[in-house]
Formats: structure tokens, C-alpha cells, sequence
């Protein structure tokens, strides 16, 4: 049935003013774009999210009918204002921005690619270059998407797992040590996922669906995403739709 | 003279079809915006730079009736038709897109915030995390400025210092160590210099004139730094111009 409603889906032309309101009464939160992290004033690490599938997602559950809250790290991208943004930098400053707002949401989802790794020591000068070399020592930031989810088991939880290789088996583990409901696997490099309009996916369920959609604009894509998450939500929780 | 023809300008709009053809028959080589380290194919080290100083440069040395080169780093700018973009990511291939382009240049503004170091080994596939903490080795970058100054002796080249703090000390230095004929020594941090749409500079010259300008917005300081520059090339080769 889940396979239907997605081609369903991918024969419609994405028509905000009738899409079905299957969001409605229900408030998703939303991470998208990178983090940066810091080395100094001027430099920091951070990866090549657009935060382009983030957005997708955030307005087409804003279609769908849901108060969407946003927290976005650096991207070019602007949202519609009925949108609630809240813009961070760091990883750290995205674990905060999630806690502040995850309460009375019934969906989280975690688009962001956020850097697994922060400098331990952040200089508040510019460094100069010292000779040859330089080691940067790297602790973990925060896991926003395993604290968020285990720290709220009624929140249903969706994480994105962008991976070079190895996608599904990654993505598995991914769900299951962070204890997820779903988990939106795709692959990345050159060319591929990062940074493009379009994006093919996987999508892994808590109770072992595994539906492969073909590659789509993202904005297709993010209905696609809502409508199987709407269809996962309502069985797991059918009093709650 | 310097100071009066600075102030002279400041009080001009840009109307760039009744400006001086000062540089009309040179060809200018500009390096602009941030360089990208990979550390593997999603995630990488760089900078605050916009590319917004190198690409004013840019527009105003080509309204002045130069031939411009523009080599830069990952921006969100476009250029005008006629200025000769090539786009690169790393510091290593900028260095090479200068010295294929430098040849029968007369002048080379290194407006780019180019990474002093970069990752010793590049993952090929996205790096996993490994238990909390994590080294990266990195090793320096060629020195572009220093490399192309160095290698040719008879190109005007002009320096950029962004500083976060002993600004003049540093451009001093840099200015000598690099065999410079001018350097732009401007301080930055936060809210300071990087992304932002006026700037504040120092300029030094090889012959020790320094050249304090007030705030002003990143295209009138292009149109005044060119000033400089020209009337500074001048005096060192009265011949060409």
C-alpha cells in the first residue's frame, strides 16, 4: 500500500492549495543545512549540505497543514513566513534550538548534516601558521538526532543518513542504535545528493519497511517523504490521526 | 598626493561609464573568496572570506578598462561578462589556475582568503566516526602570493592581511617576507571585515607610504584601492603607464 501511495504521489504535480491537509493539528520539528564548527574567528569545518532537502520538507508539512519550526545551520535558503526559523551555527547551538522547541511536537525531523566533530580548544585569535604541520584535536559534538529521540519516546522521530558507501547497512544501524522511527538513507559524493535539486532515497522503518523510491526533484520528494511518514505515524499510533 | 586623490573619490558616486581608463591595455589577475579543504567528500575545513573585496576589485579594475582575470574560491557572486572567471575549491588548485593565468599580467591583487593548511590525507569515503575524539594532520598549502610574487619579480603584486588583532604588525611582515609591492591590511571578527558590505583597510607599500582609509562600502574601497594601486605602479615604472 505504501508503494501506491507513492507513485501515487509522483504522477500528481505538486500543487500546494489541494494538498491533503494530513498534517494538520500536528506540529514537526525540523533541522536542515550544515553546522559549522569554529577552529578560530575566521575558519571553521563544516560539509556540503545545501539544506535544500530540509527546506523541501519543512514547506511541504507546511502544505500539508502542520505548524513547522525550522532550525536551520548556514544555508542560502529562505522559507515562507509561516514558517518558524531558527537559525544556529553550531552543533551545539542546534542541540539547544532542538531542545527549546522538541516539546509538544509530535515529529522530528532531522535533516541537518551536523559535524559529528567540534575543535576541543577554539582560538579566539586567528592562528598563525606554526612551521609545516598542525594537529587539530577533535572532540564529539552532542548526537542531536539519538538525544532528541531517546529522551522523547512519543516523538516520532525520522533521521536522514547521507553516506558515501555502504548506505543501507550504515542506515540500519543508524535507526536502530538511535532508536528511531524511520530513516531516510541516500547516497552522496560527487555529483550525488549534496547540493543538488534532485536526490534518490531509501527509506528504512522501525518495524522493517524498506522502500526504494526512484530519483526526484526534492521537492517531490519531501511529499513523498510526509506521506509515508503520515502512513508509519498513523499505524503505529492509530489514535493519534 | 596619495591622500588627496583617496579623498577625491570618496566623495565621487561610481558611475562606472565616466571613469578614468587607468588601466586600459593591462591585464589584472584577482584571486577572491574562501578555499575549501576537503577532509573527505562531504566535509571540509574554510573560511568566513565572501569573495565580496575580490569581486569589487574585480568590476571596478574592469571599469577602469583593465582585462581581468578573476580566480576564485566557492562564492555566491556572479561577475560581469566580460571578466574571465575560473572557478577552484582547493588552495593547491588555485595556485595552479594563477600560474597558468599570471603570464603577461601586469598586476596581481590576491584578494582571496586562501587555507594555510590542508588535510595531510583526504578520505576517500566519508570518514566514520571513531570513538570521541579525533586528530587531523594537516600540512601547509603552497604560499600563492609568496610563490607568484617570488617567481615573478616584474608583476606589481599587491597582499591582503585579515587580522584579528596586531593588523599593521602582521602586514608588515607579510608584506617583506613576501617581496610584495603593496599590501591591504584590513582587521576582522566578528561583525569585522568577512561577509559584511564595507570594509576598513591600511595600506603599505614596499617604498613605506601607509595609507589609513575611513569605513566604506567593499565597491567604493575597490574603486580607491585600484587608485592607489595605480598611482603607486606608476611611480615604480613611470615607463609603462
Amino acid at each position: 500500500e505504501i508503494v501506491d501511495a507513492v507513485v501515487g504521489t509522483l504522477n500528481q504535480t505538486i500543487n500546494t492549495s489541494d494538498v491533503e491537509q494530513q498534517l494538520a493539528g500536528k506540529r514537526v520539528l525540523i533541522t536542515a543545512g550544515p553546522t559549522r564548527e569554529p577552529l578560530d574567528p575566521v575558519r571553521y569545518l563544516t560539509n556540503r549540505s545545501s539544506g535544500k532537502m530540509g527546506y523541501a520538507i519543512a514547506e511541504a508539512a507546511a502544505a500539508m497543514g502542520a505548524e513547522v519550526v525550522l532550525v536551520s545551520g548556514p544555508t542560502q535558503l529562505s522559507v515562507s513566513d509561516h514558517i518558524k526559523r531558527v537559525d544556529i551555527e553550531t552543533a551545539e547551538q542546534m542541540l539547544s534550538a532542538v531542545t527549546s522547541e522538541v516539546e509538544n511536537c509530535d515529529i522530528f525531523i532531522a535533516a541537518a548534516a551536523v559535524a559529528d566533530y567540534r575543535l576541543k580548544e577554539v582560538a579566539t585569535k586567528k592562528m598563525k601558521k606554526q612551521g609545516s604541520g598542525l594537529h587539530l584535536e577533535l572532540e564529539q559534538n552532542p548526537d542531536i538526532l539519538a538525544t532528541t529521540s531517546i529522551a522523547n519516546p512519543d516523538l516520532f522521530t525520522v533521521g536522514f543518513a547521507a553516506e558515501t558507501n555502504d548506505v543501507i547497512e550504515y542506515a540500519t544501524g543508524k535507526l536502530k542504535r538511535k532508536q528511531l522511527n524511520m530513516i531516510v538513507a541516500n547516497q552522496v559524493g560527487i555529483n550525488k545528493g549534496f547540493d543538488k535539486d534532485s536526490n534518490q532515497v531509501d527509506i528504512l522503518t522501525a518495524d522493517g519497511e524498506h522502500i526504494t523510491l526512484p530519483e526526484m526533484n526534492k521537492k517531490q520528494l519531501a511529499f513523498d517523504i510526509l506521506d509515508i511518514i503520515c502512513q508509519t505515524y498513523h499505524k503505529e499510533k492509530p489514535h493519534a490521526l
